[in-house]
C-alpha cells in the first residue's frame, strides 16, 4: 500500500520551520506496513495545494496532509479539499463541543473565528481531535482515501495511533516489510561499506542494506520488503545474524536508539548512576540523558561550569590546574569528572571541555578542540577530539563522544 | 525567480532522519528575493529522483537537489542526473586533491569507494565541497540550472553561500521580496487574529500576514512581494510600523529570535548575568541559552538536580521543603533560584521544577505541572504552570516560558 504526505505551510518554504509531521507520520504508517511514495511540501496556496493532493490520490492509495486547518485568513485546506471532494460546509456539533472543551482547559473563551473550525465539509467525516481545535477531516473518491491532520506536531502526533487505526480498517495490507537497525562506531561510512561489499553482495533482490551516517556513530539499516510474509521472515532473520557476525566489535547497540538510551540502559543493567560536568557542550549531555523517560533512576544531575570561576569554586577544578593548562585540558576535565561526582554522589560521571565556536580560538587550540572524560567508580580517562562543523556540529558531536566514552569504559 | 527542492534519502521517507536541509536552502534563497515554488522529497530512486527533477525544471528556473552522493551503492543522484542532462564520467583531479586533503584533516586513508566520489559528470561543472568529499554539481538545460548539494548539512550549510553567490551571478532577480517578524506573547492565535483582523483587512494585495505559533510564543510574519521594489519599500515600512502600533503591549521582540537571544541581549545591556537552576527541563534552559554563540559574557553556569539530594546538597534547598511542600512546589523553585546564584555569583537566575511525563504525576500535580521561578538581584517571582504534550512538550515549553519570565521581570 502507497502512502503520499503532502506538508501544507508557508513557513515551512521559507525555511522558518522545520517540519517533523511527515517524519512522525512516515513512521508510523512504515510499522504497518505501508511504502511512503512521496512528501509534497506546498505553501498556504490553492493551486500548490490541489495539484499536490491530485498527485498524491493518483500514484498512492492514501494521502495524509498536515496544515492549512488553523482559524486565520491564511488556512485554506479546507476550501481546497472541499473543491476536490464536493460537498458544501455544516456545523459539527461535536466539534463544535470539543473546540469549548479545549478552550476551557486552556481557561480561554472561544471566538468565532474558532468556533467555525466546527464547520466541515459535507463530503468528510470528522475524526475528533483530542489534543486541538481542528478537526480531523477522512474523505474518499474512488477507493482511494485522504486523511487531512493538524499542521501542530503535537496534535498530530497525538492523533497518529487513531487515524493509522481507521485507515488499518480501512484497508488490507498486500507488501510486508521489515527493518532493523545496527548503531557502529569505529570506522568512516566509505570504509565500512568496503567491509561490507561482499555481504552486500549477496542480499536477495527482497533486502538492502542502509547507511545512516551521524556525528561519530553509523545506523546500519536492513530493509526488507516481499508479498510472501513467511519467505521475508526467514530471509531477513538470516540476512540480519550475518550482518551482526560482520560487525559485532563495531556494535554499539543492538536496534535504532539513541546512545543516551543505551547508557541509561548499561548503568541501569550495572546498578550503576551517572552526572555529568560540561563547558562546551553547555547542558546538551544532560538534555541528552533526560529527554529519556524514566532516568531519573540512574541520572542525578549535572553541573554546567560555563566559567572557570564556576569550575573551580563549584565543582573543585584546581586555580594552578586553569592558570597552567587552562580550561580545554586533560587536567581540568578529569577533575571536572571527578569533582561532580563527588557532589552528586554519582558513581560515574561524564565530562566535557572545549571551544565550539565560532569565537574562542587561542594558539595551539582551534574551534573544535574538546576534551572529554569519562569517570566511573574512581578511575578516570580522558581524550581530546578535534571536531568539524560549526558551534551546533561541534555541540552536538561532543555529546554524542561523550557519552560513547562512558559506555565503551563501562563495557571493557 | 522560482525554486524547486528535492531532497533524496530513503531514511527521510522511512522517517529516520528529519529533513533539515530544504528549510536551510529555502531560508538562503528566500533573502535574495526567490520564491520556492515545492520541496519534495524522494527515495533513493532513480525513477523517484527523475521525475521530481524533471518536475522542478519545468515549473521554476532552478532547482537544488540534496543527497546521494555519498560512496555506498544507495548513492545513485550522479548517475540519475547523468542520465537527464547527458555526458559521461570522467575523473577530475581537483576532486581527488579535495579528498585526500579532507582525509588528511581527518587522519582517514582514502579508499576505492572514496576516491570514486571524483568521478564528475562531463555535462555539469563542479564547485568544490570545502566541508566534505562529495563534489557539488552545476548543471544547466534550457536556461535552467540545477546544483547537486550534498545530503549532510554541515556541508551543504557550509557550501549554501558559495553557490547562491554563483546563482546570483548566473540569474537577474525580477521579483523582490521584504519580510519582517515580530514575536508576541500573551494572546492565543485566534484571539490575536481577531484582534488584528481590522489591520489585516486593510493591507494592499502585495503584503500579507502570517501567523507562526511556537508553545507559548507567536512570531508574526509580515511578507511582501512586488516587481517595484520602491514602492515595496515604502509600503512594506509603512504597514510595519501600523503592526508593531498593534501589538506593541504583546511584543516579545522585533525581529525574528530565539528567546534565549533576546534575554542574553537584555542581560548584555544591563551588565547582568545568569544562571540557571533546573529539575525537569533536564538541561534545556542551559542548552538553549549556551547554543547562542558569544553567551560567556552573561552566563555563568547552571545545576541541574535531578534528584531531591542534589537540589539539598549542591543548591540548598530546605530538607524541610522538600518533605513538606515536594520538590515541585513554589518553596523548591524559588529556593533553587536563590541557591544557583548564590552558587555561581551570578545576579540573576532561572529554576524550573516540574514533572515532564509520561511517569511521575502525584495527587494534585499532574503531567505537565511546572513551577518556574525567575530570580534577580535578591528579589524572586515564582509561577506554576499547567503545560499539555508529551515529556519533549513539556521540557521545551517549560524551557520558553521559564525565560520569557526573566525577561519580563527584567522590563518592569
Amino acid at each position: 500500500m502507497k502512502l503520499s504526505i503532502v506538508i501544507i505551510g508557508d513557513e515551512i518554504l521559507l525555511g522558518q520551520v522545520t517540519d517533523t509531521n511527515s517524519g512522525a507520520v512516515a513512521r508510523t504508517f512504515r510499522r504497518m506496513g505501508w511504502q511512503v511514495a512521496s512528501i509534497e511540501t506546498v505553501g498556504d496556496n490553492g493551486l500548490q495545494i490541489s495539484a499536490a493532493v491530485e498527485r498524491g490520490l493518483e500514484q498512492s492509495d492514501l494521502v495524509i496532509t498536515t496544515g492549512g486547518l488553523g482559524p486565520t485568513k491564511d488556512d485554506i485546506t479546507k476550501q481546497v479539499l472541499m473543491s476536490i471532494f464536493g460537498g458544501e460546509l455544516r456545523r459539527d456539533a461535536e466539534v463544535t463541543a470539543n473546540i469549548e472543551r479545549v478552550f476551557a482547559l486552556r481557561g480561554i473563551a472561544m471566538n468565532v473565528l474558532t468556533a467555525d473550525q466546527a464547520l466541515v465539509p459535507t463530503s468528510c467525516r470528522v475524526i475528533q481531535n483530542r489534543y486541538g481545535t481542528a478537526p480531523i477531516m477522512w474523505f474518499e473518491r474512488a477507493g482511494r482515501v485522504l486523511v487531512s491532520m493538524p499542521g501542530v506536531p503535537f496534535e498530530t502526533e497525538g492523533m497518529l495511533p487513531e487515524v493509522s487505526a481507521a485507515v488499518a480498517k480501512r484497508f488490507t495490507p498486500d507488501m510486508f516489510f521489515r527493518h532493523h537497525t545496527l548503531l557502529v562506531s569505529g570506522l568512516s561510512e566509505s570504509k565500512l561499506a568496503q567491509q561490507l561489499s561482499a555481504y552486500e553482495a549477496s542480499l536477495p533482490p527482497s533486502l538492502h542494506l542502509a547507511y545512516l551516517p551521524q556525528p561519530g556513530l553509523i545506523r546500519l539499516r536492513l530493509d526488507g520488503a516481499s508479498a510472501d510474509e513467511a519467505a521475508l521472515e526467514a530471509t531477513f532473520a538470516a540476512a540480519l545474524e550475518s550482518l551482526r557476525a560482520e560487525v559485532r566489535p563495531l556494535m554499539v547497540h543492538d536496534g535504532d536508539a539513541s546512545v543516551a538510551e543505551v547508557l541509561i540502559e548499561l548503568l541501569r543493567s550495572r546498578g550503576y548512576d551517572v552526572a555529568t560536568a560540561e563547558s562546551c557542550t553547555g547542558g546538551n549531555v544532560a538534555h541528552a540523558i533526560t529527554m529519556v523517560a524514566g532516568c531519573s533512576d540512574v541520572y542525578r544531575g549535572s553541573v554546567v561550569a560555563y566559567s572557570n570561576e564556576v569550575k573551580e569554586r563549584v565543582l573543585g577544578v584546581s586555580h594552578d590546574t586553569l592558570a597552567t593548562d587552562g580550561a580545554v585540558s586533560r587536567a581540568t576535565v578529569e577533575q571536572m569528572a571527578a569533582g561532580v561526582s563527588r557532589l552528586t554522589g554519582s558513581c560515574c560521571a561524564i565530562a566535557t571541555s572545549g571551544i565550539a565556536g565560532p569565537g574562542g580560538a587561542t594558539p595551539g587550540k582551534p574551534v573544535g578542540t574538546v576534551w572529554i572524560a569519562a569517570y566511573c567508580c574512581g578511575q578516570v580517562e580522558a581524550r581530546e577530539l578535534h571536531l568539524p562543523g560549526d558551534r551546533s556540529g561541534v555541540i552536538g558531536r561532543a555529546t554524542t563522544e561523550a557519552i560513547l566514552m562512558l559506555m565503551r569504559m563501562l563495557r571493557r
